[in-house]
C-alpha cells in the first residue's frame, strides 16, 4: 500500500530521468495515476515499467514537439512527435477545448502517439468548461472481429464525461472488448478461469482460458458472439480505430504498434505511432447549460431511483465505482500487486531514485 | 412481394393523405422505405399504419415548421414541431452538413421530433459530400439499465457512415441493446423462444420468452449481463438519450413517449416530443480526403482478408449485409409478413388508394 503522494513522486521522478520537461513529467504522473485511483489498475504504474522499456528501444521521445499539421475552426489533427500519449493527449484535449469556445464544438485527431493512459482522465477535462468531453483511442491489436480468428483491432475504449449541477458528473469510460485484457491479468494472477464470452482459442472456438491470449487467442467484441451483437461491439471498435487513426495518420486495425517493447513492430506501417480522437461540445451551443444541467441531474436521479433488481444493492451511473475507488485511495492508499510492486523496486533501484 | 416502385407509390399516397406537402411525402417514404430495402424490416412500411394512427391521436403534425432555435456556427439546437422525424431529421443532416462546408464539423441536438426511421439513412446523407455521417435518436423506453428491472432507455441506435474510394462505404447503424425489439417481434410471429441474453422478466430473471415485454419485462442493454459489459450497452444508451434529448431539450428516458398511440403519454413531461443528434465531420478538415479513402480502402481490404473462423464464410464489413439486401430487393421485391399485408389494405381502403 502506498500514498498517492508517495506514488506520485516516485512517478514523476521516472519520466524526469527518461528526460521529461518539468510540467510534462508532471502532467504524465498525473494522468498516469488517474487511473491507480480510479481502480483501472491495470492502466496505472503498473505500465510504468512498460513506459521505460519504449523509451529505452527508442519508441518514445522525452521531448516532442507536439504540433498542429492540419486545422479548421472546428477541428485540428495533432503529430504527436511520437511522445507520451500522457502528454500529448491532453495538449489535443485542449485544443479542442480552446476550438468549442470559439466555434461550438473542436475534434481533434492525433497520430505519432504511444498510450494515452485511462480515455476517462481525457474526457473529464472538458468538465470544467461547461462542456462535454469525448475521448477515444486504438491500441495493439488483440481483438478479432466477429467471425474471425485474427486479432485485428484493439480493446479500442471510449469515454463520455457530461457536466451536471448537483449530482457527480456522468462519466462513462469503457473499452469496446466485452472484458478489457486487464481483467484477464487478474484472473491469470489469481489463477482462475474466465466466464465463456471474453476470449476465444487461434481456432475461434468458446474458451475459459486467461491465458488463451498467449497462446494465439484472441478477446471477443463487446456483445461476445454474433448472437449477442458482438457485431456492434465490431463496429464500435472500427469507428474508434477510424477516428482515431485512419482520420490522422496513425497505425490502424492490424498495424498498431504494441506497446510491450519486445514484440516487433510491423514492416510497411500504413501511419505514424498509434492514434487518438479527442472532443469537446460546449453545452450553451446547445441550451442554456445550467437548464442543461438542473436536467441531467433529473436523468441521473430518475436513474438512481429505478427499481433494483432482487440481490443487486442500486442502479449505478456511469463513474458511480470510479469515484468512490477514488475517495478510498485518496484516504487509505493504492495497494499495488506483488509484481508491480517489485517492478517499481527495479525502477527505483535503476534510477537510483527513492519508492 | 411488392416492387419498392409500388411501396414507394403507395406510402407516398399515405403521407399525403395526412397532410404532408409534396416534398416532404416524397422524403418521408425514402427515408422509410429505405428500412426495407436495407431488410430491416421492423423500421419500414411496417411502421406506416403506426404514423397514420399518431397523426389521428394529434400526435404528429404534418406541415411542421422545422426551425433552428439556437446555434453556434458548428452547432445548432432545432424544434422539430411535432413533424414526422422522418422529415424532421434529414432537415437536420442538412444544417449540419452545411456547418461543416463552413468550419469542419456541424453537430445539430433536435427535439419535438418523433421517430426517424433507421439512423443508417441520416448518417449515410453525409458520404457524398466526403463528410463522416453520424445519427442517433432516442426512443420508447424498452431497455433496462444493468442491475434494474424498470424500462428505463429505448433501443437507442448509432450509426455511423465513412466514406471510402473503390470499397463500399462503411455503415454502422444498431441498436445499443442486445438485440432491437424488431428481432423479439420475428421470433413472436413464428413462435419461437429468444436466447438467454436478449430479455428479462419483470423480476429481472432470464427468459426466454419472446413476448416477455407485453409482461412488464425488459430488453437488455449490448454485453446481456454485467459479466458480459451490460453495463458498457447502458452507458452507450444514457449518452445517445443525453445527446439527443437533455442537449436539445427533447423527452429522455423514462419520459420518451411510446411509438404505439393506443399507450399514454406521461404528464408533467420534462421536454417536447423525442430527440435526435446528427452530425457531419468534413474529411479534409483532419487530411486529405483522397489520402483517406485510400487508407479506408486498405482498412476494409485487410478485414475482408482477416482469417475466417471455421464454418463461417466471411468476415463483414459494417454495412455489407443491408447493402448486399438493398441490391436483392431492387430487383426482386420487398416480402411483407401477413400482418403487415393486411395493415396496408386496411390504409388502402381507408384512404382509397390502392396498393
Amino acid at each position: 500500500m502506498h500514498s498517492y503522494r508517495q506514488l506520485f513522486d516516485f512517478t514523476r521522478e521516472v519520466f524526469l530521468h527518461m528526460g521529461c520537461p518539468p510540467d510534462d513529467a508532471k502532467l504524465a504522473t498525473e494522468v498516469l495515476l488517474e487511473a491507480d485511483l480510479r481502480g483501472v489498475d491495470s492502466h496505472g504504474v503498473a505500465r510504468l515499467s512498460g513506459y521505460v522499456r519504449l523509451w529505452e528501444a527508442g519508441r518514445i521521445n522525452p521531448k516532442p514537439n507536439v504540433r498542429i499539421v492540419h486545422e479548421t475552426p472546428s477541428t485540428a489533427t495533432v503529430d504527436g512527435d511520437a511522445g507520451l500519449g500522457l502528454v500529448i493527449a491532453p495538449r489535443a484535449m485542449d485544443i479542442a477545448i480552446a476550438k468549442a469556445e470559439k466555434v461550438g464544438t473542436g475534434w481533434v485527431s492525433v497520430k505519432n502517439s504511444n498510450h494515452f493512459g485511462i480515455a476517462g482522465y481525457h474526457a473529464m477535462e472538458a468538465l470544467s468548461s461547461d462542456m462535454i468531453g469525448i475521448a477515444m483511442t486504438n491500441a495493439s491489436p488483440l481483438v478479432a472481429p466477429t467471425f474471425s480468428t485474427d486479432r485485428m483491432l484493439g480493446t479500442n475504449p471510449i469515454a463520455v464525461a457530461i457536466p451536471t449541477k448537483n449530482q457527480p458528473a456522468f462519466v462513462a469510460d469503457f473499452a469496446t472488448a466485452s472484458a478489457a485484457n486487464g481483467k484477464l491479468e487478474i484472473l491469470q494472477r489469481k489463477e482462475k478461469k474466465a466466464p465463456i464470452g471474453w476470449i476465444q482459442t487461434k481456432e475461434g472456438d468458446r474458451s475459459t482460458n486467461a491465458n488463451e491470449l498467449k497462446e494465439g487467442g484472441a478477446l471477443l467484441p463487446l456483445g461476445s458472439d454474433r448472437t449477442h451483437g458482438s457485431h456492434k461491439g465490431y463496429a464500435l471498435a472500427a469507428i474508434v480505430d477510424i477516428f482515431s487513426a485512419v482520420l490522422s495518420g496513425a497505425n490502424y486495425g492490424p498495424w498498431v504498434p504494441p506497446f510491450v517493447s519486445f514484440l516487433p513492430v510491423a514492416d510497411n506501417l500504413p501511419g505514424e505511432g498509434i492514434g487518438h480522437f479527442l472532443g469537446a461540445m460546449r453545452i450553451d451551443a446547445f441550451r442554456p447549460a445550467d437548464e442543461f444541467k438542473a436536467h441531467m441531474d433529473n436523468w441521473i436521479g430518475a436513474f438512481r431511483n429505478a427499481k433494483v433488481k432482487k440481490g443487486e444493492k442500486a442502479v449505478l451511473i456511469p463513474g458511480d465505482p470510479e469515484r468512490e475507488m477514488t475517495e478510498k485511495r485518496l484516504k487509505k492508499g493504492i495497494p499495488l500487486l506483488p509484481p508491480v510492486e517489485r517492478d517499481l523496486e527495479e525502477l527505483a533501484k535503476r534510477f537510483g531514485i527513492q519508492l
